[in-house]
């Protein structure tokens, strides 16, 4: 028989990334926690001016209703508004997420989308967002961080490095 | 390997609490019983106007149709109608709650965000809210608010201190 | 550690009812079996004439097709017709209600709620509600009496007071 | 301790059906397999024409893709269109049928609804009824016979008794 | 007691079966694997002109997305367009079928039921139908067709027959 | 007893493909991990102009959710718009499908049903479809490589082949 079994790898945290050939609008990368073990996946998003009276939204591997809250934040406190658009989120390698870590990934990867502006490729986002824009503290930051840093991702955004959201959109884009 | 394990924490129960840089309306502190011990959680509420035939009612770890049943009782017995409103909650730390004891949380959280006033942050509130208006009695009261004054919460709001919501509603608004 | 465990109360059966601070409508009591232990609980009922082409039905720890069921029976049989309002049910407590001796206790609160006319707080009612307006008998009926009595009802409404739940509500509110 | 356990019922298999205190259209009996054991119930139907664009269809204790699919078959098969026509359908006691053995009930339960005439009360009806209008056969027949005989039903509608349903909604409502 | 077990059936095969007094259009029959073992089960459907905008499809016993599917591949393939029909499928019996082997059956169920055609109560069909409008082969063919033969059946339609759903269809009826 | 047990087949991987009597437009084989090992299934196409206004998404055997994604992918990245078509997507053989591994199958399969050209026989797809339009790579690519291989399968098209799915496309249907 030809099987070899599981094939311990070097870098397994890198296993859903792939190289990127070239920088697109909307690709953002994130650190989740896999028990105690950080992976670092990429959160992509797609917004279309949509056709329908109920613009539509689909979310692929992050909790829809999840989707539906950031999009209210986004809207409110730092004035992206996607009433007119359909929205699609996907995260690479068919990964499920479920804890909110990656909520200002995915909020980076929208503004970028909507912006059509892609993000600089050494940058990791790790973060909760709230209803009132904040971004909250995450479990296990500095074990994200150091993996990310061993992977070669220079910059990590988190609630470290901004006031809000909307702060953290500005200063990421409009540079 | 580097994992210590889970480390035992000084503050458990503040760990889903933020340093709030600013008193934001629509923010309202609860303290949930986890298992036999309390924790104390933030709820959000984002309300905006609306531009659907049916308002939007999201709700984050707290279930919908308690959400809507909150929004008549706020309607009927309080004059706070929401229904050109989209309506967002969100209990902070994705933590999912599952007993009422927060329902007067969410409607002063509610309240909060709809008159754009913010409530006092050394302020929290535990109470189930019923149909009728009233605020009701929940379990453990007593090791809620011992374990809030620890963490330096001076004032509880429970049905102990009102008469109705409406009442509460307006002594914590209207001063 | 200050946990004293569960304590055992002296009248656990009433851990779900609160002290009426006033007579309000819409609230009426009932009998359900824990187990073989019954436990005394209010239901709670708002009405409030609707804006939407389809009035909404929110039941909180009922079912909500059961609720749809007595709503037409109450139309059909009883003359209260609430297609153009909105219906709220709620079990008080938070509790999760899922045998059908309720029936008698919802469609009184309704009616109630509807009529704008408070039952008499000494009043329990139990019994299930047939698609023909009948009332049926539940089962552990002398029980859950001999409970609501050791706790000052004097009154129980059920099937043996009433031909059918058209007499019963004329009789409970036309006096 | 006042709990005696669970009594052994001399009739256990009519505690679902109540004495009818008067004969009511839309309630007919039928017969189930609990197990190996028969127990009688009552089907209960309700009709109310619509004022909604869809219909309603509530179905309490039967799946309602089934009612869905027995309402085309007396549309088409036996004339009688309920398009116009709120449907209700209850099985009293608060039981949950599973199997097909009920369909023929159902349908002359719907029948005498609609055309507002009452079944005789020493009937039960027995068994599946198909997209083709037929009735079809059902397991165990004879013992659900003997038990309804021995619970004093004179008269047992079943696949035996008539070609197909419109024949048997003719026969049982036409005399 | 009276129950006197499960007995062992000579043809416990036919049971789902019935005697069919007359030959009706939308009537077909196939064979399905219960476990290692074949049984012949009848497919029935029932298409009604339709009164809504969105036409109905009601499936007992098979999934509705498939029949949904195989609408599609009707309409496409075979020139067969139900838009304008509500349409109802039926596996008689209460049977669920899971696989796909009753394709081939349910689509000439529903030719037979539209061009009000019956189908020779000699024949089965077996065969999954693809989207291309493709007849594709079964697992246990033989022993299914050494069952149907067993009771009697002379005709079995499967991929083997036919080049595709299109020819199946018109060689069945167009004769 | 006739039953002689799971036989051990030769090429149990093709099983699920029929010989194709000949090329349609719609079809596309891929291979997937049945555990650790590959097998070979058909992704079936059929995109119908709708005369809805909400077009229908069917998808048997893939995620719906993901169908919809990539028809997205399929509008913004490669310029086909599915917008005014029903689409219905089917994995032969009945299996479901939960990885990722075949979008780009299912891409193809869609754009060879909309631009009506059928794809070479000896050609198998295998790769995840990210948002961006990008062709990732997946997990045991050599063994499913070498299983295509083995079957009589010439052309492997995966990440390694093209930049992204907008070339992917051009390069298959384009010559």
């Amino acid at each position: 028989m030809e099987d070899k079994g599981l094939n311990s790898l070097k870098n397994p945290e890198k296993v859903f990334l792939e190289e990127q050939k070239q920088v697109v609008p909307g690709s953002v990368v994130t650190a989740l926690m896999e028990g105690t073990r950080p992976i670092l996946v990429e959160i992509q998003s797609l917004v279309v001016p949509t056709k329908l009276a109920i613009p539509r939204r689909v979310a692929q591997g992050i909790d829809s209703r999840r989707l539906e809250m950031l999009l209210a934040v986004l809207t409110r406190r730092c004035g992206i508004s996607l009433y007119d658009f359909d929205v699609f989120v996907n995260v690479a390698g068919g990964i499920k997420v479920s804890d909110t870590s990656c909520d200002l990934a995915v909020c980076l990867s929208l503004a970028s989308a909507y912006k059509n502006k892609p993000i600089n490729k050494n940058i990791i986002a790790v973060g909760e967002v709230g209803l009132l824009g904040e971004i909250r503290k995450v479990k296990f930051l500095e074990k994200r961080v150091k993996e990310a840093k061993r992977l070669g991702y220079k910059t990590i955004l988190s609630g470290d490095s901004f006031d809000n959201l909307n702060q953290a959109i500005k200063k990421t884009f409009d540079r």
